[in-house]
C-alpha cells in the first residue's frame, strides 16, 4: 500500500494555498484558490475544506491521515482556537479545527502561520538536524517562530515568536504595531523604505533618487545595489545590522543553534545577511556565537504546506 | 519511614552553601563554608563533597537520595560538564557530577546556578503555579534563568538565558562582557552607578552628591531614594525602564506568564518595579502583556539551595 498522505493548508489574506504531503516532505499535489476574506469566517472555513477535498477526490487511492492549518493569528493549539487574526475580516474565537474536523472527519490541527514555517524549515529545509531554530520571515511584517527542544514553542497563550516586536531601538522608529523601535520598524519592508527614504533626503547619490519611493519596494533596493548602488547597500546593510540586534538577543537568551532567515525581502541575501553575521559579535556572547549559524530559508512558500502537514505527521510520532 | 532529602549545593566565588531539602522545598539543615577557590577545582570538589558529607551525618536517620549542585557558568548538564567558569580561578571542562558522584555514591545533577534559582523560585516560590517564566537575578551582574513548558531551558550548549547580556541599547553603555548596550550596562550595580555618576556629573541635586560614587552601592541609591531623594529615584526608574525593555523583548519572544525579580539590586523594590511595569506597554505587545506578571522574587538566597535539590527531586518524577 501507498505510504499515508497528510493534507496542509497554507491561509493567507488572499490565497488558500493546500497540498498533500508524503512525511518525506514532498508535496505530491497542491491547489490555490482566493481567500476571499471579506466574505467571514464560515466562508473561509467552506474553502479550506473544499480545497481538501478536491485533493482528496484527485489522490483518492491513498489516504489522507490527518490535516493541519497555518493561519494568520493567535492560536490556541490544544483547543484548535483561532482567538484573533488581525488581517482577516471578523475572524475573532474561531474554533477552526472542530468545524474543519466535523466536514472532513479526518484529524485537524491549526496553529499560526510563522510557527508553522518554522516547523517546515525545521523539519525538511534550512533547520533540518538542529534542535533549537528562530525562524525570521522578512516581508511587510517581521514574522517569527521558535522550535525549541525539537518542538514548536508556543508559550502561554500561543503568542510567542513575536520577534519582529522585540524593541531594539527605544524611543526608535514608529511601528505598524503602534509602539516604537521594533526590529520590524527597521527590517520590514515599510522600515526598509523609510531607511532609504531618510538617506534620499540627507541627500545621498541614488539610481533610486527619482523613483517615487511610495512605489518602491525592497526588490527594488536590492536590485539598485546589485547595479552597484552604494545607498542602496547601506541601507540594506542597515537593516541587516538591526536584524542583528535582535537575532543576539534571541540567541542570548535561547543558545540556539540557527537562525533561518526567509520571506520576500529575504532575496536580498548577502546584502542583508553578510551586514548581518558581521554586526553579530556586537550583540551575541561568544558563547551563543559559538553555537549559532544564520542561514537562509530554503523551502520558499512551500514551508507553509509542509509545516502545515508536519503538524499532524508529528502528532502521530 | 521519613521522607527522603535531596541534597542542595549553591557553590559561589566566596562561599559554599549546603543544604538538605525535602521535596516540600523545606530546608531541614544547613551549612555553608568558604569556597577557597583559589586552590583550584579539585580542592573545591572535596569541599563540596564535605560540606553533604557533614550533613548526611547529622542527619544519618533520614535518606539523601542524590544531590543538586548549582555552578556560576556554563554547564553541559547531561554530561555533569561544567565547561567554563569565569569566575572561579581554572575550572575549564571539569566532571563536577562523576567526580561527586564517585566520593558520595549517590546521584548528582549539575546545572548553571541561574537555571537553578529559577527552578528553585519555579517549584517553591514566585513561580508557583505557571509554565513559562524568566528569572532575572539583579547584581553585579544581571542574571537570567528560563522556565519552559514546566523545565528548565538550557540551548544548545547549556548558554541559554544570559538575559542580562541582551542588547537594549545598540552602541550603548559599555557592558563588563566587553560589549556595548546590554541589559548589565543599565541594570547591573556597575550600571546603575553610572547612571548616577551621569546625572551628578549633569549637576543634578542629590543627597549623593558628596559620598564617593567609586564606594557608593546600589543599596545607598535606595535609601536616598526612600528618603526623598528625587535624583536617586530617577536612577533607579531608568534602571528598570531599561529592564523593560529586555523583559518585553522576552516576553514577545516567548509568551512567559511570569517575570521573577530577585537579587541584591531587587530589594530597591518598586523604586525599580514600578518604572519598569509602567514602561512595559512601550516594550511589549498586548498579547504578551496579558499573560505576564512582573513579580518579586520570594527565596531570597534559598533559591539555590531549593533549586539545586530540585534538579534531583525532579529526575526522579
Amino acid at each position: 500500500m501507498d505510504k499515508k498522505l497528510y493534507a496542509g493548508i497554507d491561509l493567507g489574506g488572499t490565497d488558500i494555498k493546500g497540498g498533500l504531503v508524503e512525511d518525506s516532505g514532498r508535496i505530491i499535489d497542491e491547489e490555490r484558490i482566493p481567500t476571499e476574506a471579506g466574505k467571514g469566517p464560515s466562508h473561509v472555513l467552506e474553502r479550506m475544506v473544499k480545497i481538501i477535498t478536491v485533493l482528496r477526490e484527485r489522490n483518492a487511492d491513498r489516504e489522507v491521515a490527518g490535516a493541519g492549518v497555518g493561519v494568520p493569528g493567535q492560536v490556541l493549539v490544544e483547543e484548535g482556537l483561532l482567538v484573533e487574526a488581525p488581517n482577516l475580516k471578523d475572524w475573532h474565537n474561531i474554533h477552526v479545527a472542530d468545524e474543519m474536523q466535523k466536514r472532513l472527519d479526518i484529524p485537524v490541527i491549526v496553529d499560526n502561520d510563522a510557527n508553522v514555517a518554522a516547523l517546515g524549515e525545521y523539519r525538511y529545509g534550512a533547520g533540518k538536524g538542529c534542535r533549537n531554530m528562530l525562524m525570521v520571515t522578512l516581508g511587510t511584517g517581521v514574522g517569527g517562530g521558535l522550535i525549541l527542544n525539537g518542538e514548536v514553542y508556543r508559550g502561554a497563550a500561543g503568542g510567542a515568536g513575536e520577534f519582529g516586536h522585540i524593541v531594539v531601538r527605544r524611543g526608535g522608529a514608529v511601528c505598524t504595531c503602534g509602539r516604537r523601535g521594533c526590529v520590524e520598524a527597521y527590517v520590514g519592508s515599510g522600515g526598509i523604505l523609510r531607511i532609504l527614504r531618510e538617506k534620499l533626503d540627507a541627500g545621498e547619490e541614488s539610481l533610486l533618487r527619482d523613483r517615487d519611493t511610495d512605489i518602491l519596494t525592497p526588490k527594488d533596493i536590492s536590485r539598485a545595489a546589485e547595479q552597484g548602488d552604494r545607498t542602496a547597500r547601506r541601507v540594506l546593510a542597515e537593516a541587516g545590522e538591526w536584524l542583528s540586534v535582535g537575532i543576539g538577543s534571541v540567541a542570548n537568551l535561547l543558545n540556539i543553534e540557527r537562525a533561518v532567515i526567509g520571506g520576500g525581502v529575504s532575496a536580498a541575501g548577502d546584502l542583508i545577511l553578510k551586514p548581518l553575521q558581521e554586526a553579530l559579535p556586537e550583540t551575541a556572547l561568544k558563547v551563543s556565537l559559538d553555537s549559532l549559524e544564520v542561514v537562509p530559508a530554503q523551502l520558499g512558500n512551500k514551508a507553509g504546506l509542509a509545516g502545515a502537514a508536519s503538524l499532524v505527521i508529528m502528532a502521530g510520532e
